[in-house]
C-alpha cells in the first residue's frame, strides 16, 4: 500500500481519483490525467509527501505532453499559435469542413457583390447549397466575439447574396448570448470553440483527429515555417516528404522529426 | 531688409512664402503659419543663418501652441485624446450635430431591436427624419475605418428599421474607398476626418469652434477628470463655474487657469 505523507505529518492513503481531479483542474483531459495517475501509481513509494507526490505527477504530465499527447491536450491553445493573422486559420477550417464532406471551393476568394468586393474566407458547397464562411479568428484567450462580426458576416451575405445560399461565422473563441441570438434571428449559422453542443468547433476537430501542426512540440522557428507554407494540420504535414521539408528551409534533422511525430500521431 | 545666410554662406533675401511653407509641411494651419511668420520676421536680423532663423520660426511655433492657438491647431490628435474609450467621442459628436441643428434624442442608448438589444451612440431627429448614429472611434493615427464598420452599422440599422429611417457613421479617422462605395451602395451616411468635402468632421467642429478640452495644454489628471465627467468641449467648460469644477476634484489654481483659457477661446 502507497501512504502519502501530508504536510502536517500525518499519513493518508494514495488516492488516484484526488490526483485524477487536480491534474484535472491543471488542464488536462481526462484520457491525459489517467496516463499520469498510472505512471505515478507505478513510480510512488510507501510514505511519499504530498509536495514529491505532485512534482511527480507535474513532471510525468509535462514528460507526456511533450509527446503525442500534447496534439490533443490544449488544442486551443494550438489553434491560437496559428496566428497572428486570421489566414491560417481559414485554411485549417476548410480542412476540417472538408474531412466532414463539405466541398471546398474557394479559400480567401474576392467575389464581386452587389456594392462592393468582398473576400470570402472559405466558399463552400454542401448538397446543393453554397455557403460563405466568415473565420473570425483571435489569438488571446478569454475573448468572446460579439455582435460586430456575426452583423457584419450578416452584411457581407446580404452583399454576396447572388453567389451564396446561407452564411455561416465560425470562431475559435467563446461568442456572447447576444451574437448568438442575433445569429439565429436573421438564419447566420455559427459554430464557436465550445458550442453548439454536438457540433462544436473542438468537436469538429476531435471527430476526425485534424490537429493544428502547432500542436507539435517542435522548434517555434520550424512550425512558423510549416504554417506560412500552408501546411496547417499535423494530418498534411504527415504526407509531406523530407525533401519537401527540406525544401522549405527546415535543417534535416528538424525535418525528420517532425515527420516521424507527425506519422505517429495520424496513425492513431 | 533682412538677408539670411544659407548653409554654404551665401545671403538670400528673407522670403515669408517659403517660412510658411515650411512651417505648414510642419502641421501648422495658414493661420497659425501666418502668425509664426510674423513674429519671427519681426524678429529676425539681417545676416541670421538658415539655421537660426528655423530655430526661431519652431520656438515661435511651439510657445503659441502652447496658447489659444492649441484649440484650433492639430485638433486630430485632440479628438484621439478623448480616448481609450469611445464613449466621450459619442458625447462630442453629439454636442456638435447639436450645434449644427440636430435634435439629439440619445447618446448611448440601448434599443430593442427585431433580433436582439442594440446601443445606439448617438439617436438624433432632423427634420421628422431620425438618424442612428455609429460613432467609430480610433486612438491611434494611421488608422483607416474600413468595410468591417460600415457592414456592421448596417446591419444594425436593419435590425432597427422600425425606429430609424437612416443610418450615419461618423469616424475620427478616414475610411476606406470600399467602405464609401459600401456605403453609398446602401445608403448609409457616412462622415469621416476629412470628408465628404464641405462637410468633413473637421469642417463641421471648425464652423462651430467646438474644440474638445483635450486640445487644452492643462495638466493630464485634470482633462481626464473633465472627459470623465462628461465635459467634453471647451464651450462646455467655459459655462461651468470654478466651484463646479472644484467639485469634481481640481484643485482650485487648476480650475481657474482652465475657465480662463476655456473663456478666452469660447469668446473668440
Amino acid at each position: 500500500m502507497i501512504r502519502v505523507r501530508k504536510w502536517d505529518g500525518r499519513l493518508q492513503e494514495f488516492d488516484p481519483d484526488k490526483l485524477r481531479r487536480t491534474l484535472m483542474r491543471a488542464g488536462a483531459d481526462r484520457e491525459l490525467a489517467d496516463e499520469v495517475v498510472h505512471r505515478v501509481a507505478s513510480m510512488a513509494y510507501d510514505g511519499i509527501t504530498t509536495r514529491e507526490l505532485l512534482e511527480m505527477a507535474l513532471e510525468t504530465l509535462r514528460s507526456l505532453e511533450r509527446h503525442d499527447a500534447a496534439a490533443r491536450y490544449d488544442l486551443k491553445r494550438a489553434i491560437m499559435r496559428l496566428g497572428p493573422t486570421g489566414y491560417p486559420f481559414e485554411r485549417y477550417v476548410a480542412k476540417i469542413l472538408e474531412a466532414h464532406g463539405y466541398r471546398v471551393l474557394h479559400v480567401g476568394h474576392v467575389f464581386r457583390g452587389k456594392c462592393v468586393d468582398q473576400e470570402v474566407d472559405v466558399a463552400l458547397e454542401v448538397e446543393g447549397r453554397r455557403v460563405m464562411v466568415e473565420c473570425k479568428f483571435h489569438n488571446s484567450r478569454g475573448i468572446y466575439t460579439d455582435l460586430k462580426p456575426a452583423m457584419y458576416t450578416y452584411a457581407r451575405f446580404l452583399d454576396l447574396e447572388r453567389y451564396f445560399d446561407e452564411p455561416w461565422l465560425i470562431t475559435n473563441t467563446r461568442i456572447t448570448e447576444a451574437a448568438r441570438r442575433y445569429a439565429q434571428c436573421v438564419g447566420l449559422r455559427v459554430t464557436w470553440w465550445d458550442g453548439p453542443p454536438g457540433a462544436s468547433l473542438r468537436e469538429l476537430i476531435d471527430a476526425k483527429g485534424l490537429y493544428p501542426v502547432t500542436a507539435l512540440q517542435g522548434p517555434e522557428g520550424a512550425i512558423r515555417t510549416l504554417v506560412q507554407a500552408g501546411i496547417v494540420t499535423i494530418d498534411e504535414l504527415s504526407r509531406k516528404s523530407e525533401r519537401e521539408l527540406e525544401r522549405l528551409g527546415l535543417p534535416s534533422e528538424t525535418a525528420e522529426g517532425l515527420l516521424e511525430v507527425a506519422r505517429r500521431i495520424s496513425r492513431e
